[in-house]
């Protein structure tokens, strides 16, 4: 048993609970889901079911709670299931119970709205001694919790670092595949938001589904250009992290940024639409600053963070979207 | 009003009637659409409503209507719009009635089952003097029809022909966008069939959203190869005409490919599953020979044509799909 890996997933939401329940149930590794909230994580441990993040879908019995951080201490491999925004203060506050030896690994869908900094900076910072590495790719959390087939990126810096990471976490049901470029599989996963928030209010506003197509198109495109600036690869945004996720979110009900650009295109304002966490409200103002300080054109991602902050209203900023000069694609 | 462009749509199908009308409705051209069913075509003049093929869409005043292949005689640009395997037939039929300085377009999306023969060649062999061009992209019938924003693209084999058909063709709400790579544009077209009946499988089948995405990730790299051995462009595909069309075909309940897709993952069989014209189906079969040919791998063309064929069941094909070993993307 000595050689059975200790994983720990950081974040009791859905998809952090989704990724601990996938592992323990493919049952090579002793998984433990960690969150703050001590009565929530008693409740999981008892109930064995997440009704608020993951209703109907048992908790395998061999998955294990803690709402202490000295569980870290065991852990061979560390996963950051919490949202963008938390990432810095949760790898300030786990960080002094991680030996160096730890790769850690951020899954969260963001970039740092102070900073501009990517989810792989922030860890870096605090964790300068430890691998970092990003899954993130085309994944709901009730699909990869229910066993239903997913396919996801995992990348680190060292390839070979990331196929071993793919083969630990992989199960039959959960496939990761390896990838060296943590910068366009992160900002695949972040900017994909910002498009699914776009395509929402074209069908909120009711200009059918040919309209949204050609957006997801025209939106990719905008997608590779920063994160070629950034020094990722635009084979990358092409490939699972991007383009897969892109589709997942820009299409599927279950996606919350789509569901907050319906509300927005249905002309409910931003404040009230956004009826919780919606990481593309924030990754938008962010694309956007770092779109202008590297000189690029994201007419999409300017589209959403003036509709958000209320500076054009749908109407004309979908117009302008639309009526785009014709030029040679 | 010498020098208004006379154009001609052949084939009073959804598509030909809905390029006809926003063409139409555009005014600058003025513009004829020709069938072969004498009956359908009087009722079309007199009752301004195509009921079979666009349900509650008026069609404009100033849409002439014909059932006489001579009526071509005054065409300056001519549009193909009948379903791909009757393209070859067309061309021969309507062909005498073209002059040698018509710009002809196709607007079908598929490949000729017998030949393997692209439609832009199919076109050429009976029409050798004239310049052959290709419309596609993402773009419903209904949606077109309705005056709903729509992006699709045209391509030619001289930048400057296709940006001037871009001009002419282009209305406020349907914009067209100008390519060199008719091979790109036509193959996009026609391969996103295959790869939405698979989509409609996965759906059927219940496998997810988060299945259908990896899918579509994996589905677009394969129609890459395809499109590169045959000479056309990988950005193509990533564009409008590729991704685009993908992502609506893939993902609106509208297309008659997802349609019969999902009916295959409910365990229908094939000929049951079809209920009228799926693209996609001839294609399917058209593609898998093109790779083998090419020396390519297309395993979700290769799953498609066998779940058609009945060589596979659903489950068995999903399955092979969505488990091949771990590699890098």
């Amino acid at each position: 048993m000595s050689d059975r890996q200790k994983i720990a997933v950081i974040g009791a939401g859905a998809f952090g609970t989704a990724l601990a329940t996938v592992m323990a149930l493919d049952g090579r590794s002793d998984v433990t889901l960690i969150g703050r909230d001590l009565a929530l994580m008693a409740d999981l441990r008892d109930d064995r079911i997440h009704d608020a993040a993951l209703p109907g879908v048992p908790l395998p019995d061999n998955l294990q709670f803690s709402a202490e951080p000295d569980a870290l201490e065991q852990a061979d491999l560390v996963l950051f299931a919490m949202p963008a925004q938390a990432h810095d203060a949760a790898a300030h506050y786990y960080g002094p119970y991680l030996r160096n030896d730890v790769v850690v690994v951020t899954c969260a869908k963001g970039i740092e709205r102070s900073s501009g900094r990517m989810l792989t900076d922030v860890l870096r910072a605090s964790l300068p001694n430890n691998t970092v590495a990003v899954l993130s790719g085309p994944g709901f959390a009730a699909d990869i919790a229910r066993g239903l087939p997913t396919a996801m990126s995992i990348a680190a810096e060292d390839l070979g670092a990331a196929e071993h990471l793919a083969q630990t976490i992989s199960s039959p049901t959960f496939r990761l595949y390896a990838s060296s470029d943590r910068i366009g599989v992160q900002l695949g996963g972040a900017l994909k938001n910002v498009l699914a928030i776009a395509c929402g209010v074209v069908e909120g506003a009711g200009l059918g589904d040919s309209a949204r197509a050609a957006l997801i198109a025209r939106g990719l495109a905008e997608m590779s250009r920063l994160v070629v600036a950034l020094g990722g690869s635009a084979d990358t945004v092409r490939g699972l992290s991007g383009l897969g996720d892109l589709v997942l979110t820009a299409t599927s009900h279950q996606s919350r940024n789509l569901r907050f650009g319906i509300a927005l295109g249905e002309g409910v304002p931003a404040d009230a639409a956004a009826g919780g966490l919606v990481e593309g409200a924030h990754t938008a103002s962010v694309a956007v600053r770092l779109a202008r300080k590297n000189g690029i054109e994201m007419p999409v991602a300017e589209a959403v963070a003036a509709i958000i902050d209320g500076r054009l209203g749908v109407r004309a900023a979908m117009e302008a979207l639309m009526t785009r000069p014709i030029t040679t694609e």
